[in-house]
């Protein structure tokens, strides 16, 4: 889009900016379900109209939402830093230490962005609209992570099957992250929640490797 | 509840009987959050008034549906049978190929009652109104199943432990089965779904006993 004199695209990219952030905001306050358009323009400071001029619905703006959430997890992920093992630890150990602690990762973003995070998952399109492409990569690029570590780990696999295992070992963990964070089998202390992300995530990669 | 000339009491079970599976079949048809007294009361053939006669309120309600679901579940796992392999392989491998199985079966009850299975995780009692007693016991005897089979696979864990872990095994499909089953990650073919769940299980069990 050509930048007009008056600075249009800079002060739509701003509005953009601003219901991103105010829907994050709202939506660690009251949670997915309770997001409105009118409090979303009074929380960003613009008039219910102006909304529509820089999305075309609300579910594209959750869509922008979760691209932010997801961009948020990402970037936490690879801060993580695993104790230097390295050289001292055969490349399998060392893939199986940052596996654990990608996994510990995602739960302690989890605990700390519960709404925001919840809503990634919660969020639906209407029936026959696809999820677009560009977060379809987003997503792509957090199981890349995974994938990379799983070479080291299950080099026997092909890279379509190690690609469809990432997503698995993801999966896993999410519900032991869901289930563990909602306290739908019971209160479990985060600590010995921590603790059964990484037994379970090292049994995997055990039993697979063994395979 | 002494039973009255009238048959009061034969009558208020078959109220609520009727309305738990209208409940069941309203859910079934539109998801929990769509549940609503009026239309229930019409399918149960009652006046609106009449489902509080039985029931404390609609939430009280749905966990008497919960209850049902997780009935339905427990008398579909009793049904797994595995190949006979007893006599030929060890209580290891026994133990095992059951594990696997009963994983199975859940993805197998999700997929088949989608919308009941949903809803046990999907309500939400109130804020401050705890899970009843008689719910929990369902929800552990579904438990000791999975606890029973660890006995033989992790041997070495204390009981305590072990219950945690099977928790916690739970949580791992559970994840499988939900993020497959909503195609969160992609599209996946049911076949390649339980594939998926049978290849994790077996990993997650032959990488414990190593432990």
């Amino acid at each position: 889009m050509p930048r007009s004199p008056d600075g249009t695209r800079t002060r739509r990219g701003e509005l953009k900016e601003r219901l991103i952030e105010s829907a994050l905001s709202l939506i660690e306050k009251q949670g997915l379900a309770s997001l409105k358009a009118r409090p979303l323009a009074e929380k960003a400071g613009c008039a219910l109209g102006a909304i529509y001029t820089v999305f075309p619905d609300l579910d594209g703006l959750i869509l922008a939402v979760s691209a932010r959430t997801l961009a948020k997890l990402e970037a936490h992920l690879d801060a993580i830093t695993v104790p230097d093992v390295e050289g001292r630890a055969s490349p399998h150990e060392v893939a199986l230490q940052r596996l654990v602690a990608l996994a510990l990762a995602y739960l302690d973003f989890a605990f700390a962005h519960r709404a925001s995070w919840r809503a990634l998952f919660e969020h639906r399109l209407p029936e026959g609209r696809p999820v677009p492409d560009w977060l379809i990569a987003d997503q792509a690029r957090l199981f890349d992570k995974v994938e990379a570590l799983l070479e080291p780990l299950v080099p026997q696999l092909a890279a379509p099957d190690r690609a469809t295992l990432a997503r698995s070992l993801f999966s896993a963990v999410h519900g032991l992250v869901l289930l563990g964070l909602e306290e739908k089998l019971g209160v479990m202390a985060f600590p010995m929640l921590r603790e059964e992300v990484a037994r379970l995530v090292t049994a995997m990669a055990r039993g697979l490797a063994a395979t």
